[in-house]
């Protein structure tokens, strides 16, 4: 019925991680099963739906529910492996910097394809990475943690830098994507693995 | 001047009753007038502004300054009669789930209309009900009400599946809109009356 | 290279003004540098795109690099003086006025050329000088201080009330811009200077 390429079956493991991380900060907030299904969906597609907005571009996942499909998998999945899943926390966070990755590289190209240039095209990337949860932690009522913690948001950016290097050196445009999509998911994993993270802005203790 | 139906004045009645609720939750916050005024307008009009939005029409309250008017009437209301507003708790209970009975009919047609198939048009459904009083509770600083308590988006999605069983049976438009509108309005009723709701998702204690 | 007018400069300095307060608001919540400048940007352009996304035109930031140049300024900014920045906040507050003022007056003037009536563009108005404030506080977790305090939004609504006076008295279009920004303004520093507020809605104590 569809062709399903390689890049979809790891853009649908990025959906699958992204949903779960949702659902879960969901139930430790005790949301009911809709309620955790909405907050694991807007973590999945909001972020790709502010840059389909801001394009102008009907949002990606009008044209196939198969990104609806994934979270309501996502959402059995916790149901059922609830207690496993903190043992797990390696592997989703293996999944949610591929995820993050290719939703940056699709943000990136998506923008460029449509005739912005490339600075534009970095803050598309950012937000179908980052901005999903963004989006989760407003509803659950936090501080969104992107604005806080590691290196994360940053990542997509530099993946934007990894557009500019290859376009300067004349890379063709599958190698640019899978270099750009590289950049993300080692900053993202180094910046944890070493604990970099960016300074905190010294406040004016205005409080 | 203008031709007023009788889903016309359903509408108003909802519209009225959702910048009613939204207008209490922020004078229990201290909110100014003009606060009030804010968090009643976007209760009413939230959810069809992000319909509207996703499906790239022109926001339908920028056509009709009519439901500025009815938050304003609203926002009155609720000076007026705010020591008698808690007696009058069944009354707008009532008209809320009118209102949201509409708000998906109508989110759901008109998304049809555009063109999109059906399973879209129940999430436009859902986001027309339900949505404005996601943002509300984003603006008073509160975990959305909706992911937490009763059936409340989940009767629009029955309004949906409402859809589908009269698309099966061949049922005619006028008769599948009115069908649909009492679906979502009696599941809300009942699902309050036999204090239905949706199991909540059990937590890891992640905090 | 670009040709900046008088109002280019009165509007990057209102942007100038508009990130200051939001990076130093999120300094005052420990967010990462990242993280206040995102905040920043959002005070800054987060009106304004929700002006254009209601208006269906492409997001004004998105022609050009100034906003996130200005963005970049104003963090270096609050890193460099942060000692000394209470002592300007005199300063500050003048700046958002003119940038309040001005921001309106290029919300109401964009909407009305899109040909849309006064009323809406009153409201596009009021959205492109209070609604990234309005965002600024969801994120970092407060209750929008708009809703609360001061003439701030209520003084883009007079800006509306200009135009629409010079409309009745057949003004020139410049000199009504300068009329709205003027009235804006005045509006909101003479009603800091004096302490006017709008009443605040007398609760039901529902809580």
């Amino acid at each position: 019925m569809m062709n399903i390429s390689f890049v979809d079956i790891i853009e649908f493991i990025g959906t699958f991680a992204f949903a779960i991380s949702g659902i879960r900060l969901a139930s430790a907030k005790q949301f009911d099963l809709f309620g955790a299904y909405v907050v694991g969906l807007v973590t999945a597609i909001g972020g790709g739906t502010i840059r389909d907005l801001l394009l102008d571009v009907t949002p990606f996942w009008m044209n196939n529910p198969i990104y609806l499909i994934i979270t309501a998998l996502a959402l059995l999945w916790v149901m059922i492996f609830s207690k496993y899943l903190v043992r797990m926390n390696n592997t989703f966070f293996l999944f949610d910097a591929i995820g993050l990755a290719l939703f940056a590289v699709v943000g990136i190209q998506k923008t460029l394809d449509a005739g912005f240039p490339l600075w534009v095209a970095t803050i598309m990337g950012t937000f179908t990475g980052a901005a999903g949860g963004v989006l989760r932690d407003v509803f659950i009522n936090e501080i969104p943690l992107v604005f806080r913690k590691d290196i994360y948001a940053m990542a997509c950016v530099m993946g934007g830098f990894a557009y500019w290097v290859c376009g300067r050196l004349g890379t063709d445009p599958v190698m640019t994507q899978i270099i750009c999509g590289i950049s993300v998911f080692l900053t993202r994993i180094l910046a944890v693995k070493f604990h970099v993270s960016l300074p905190i802005l010294k406040g004016e203790d205005e409080e």
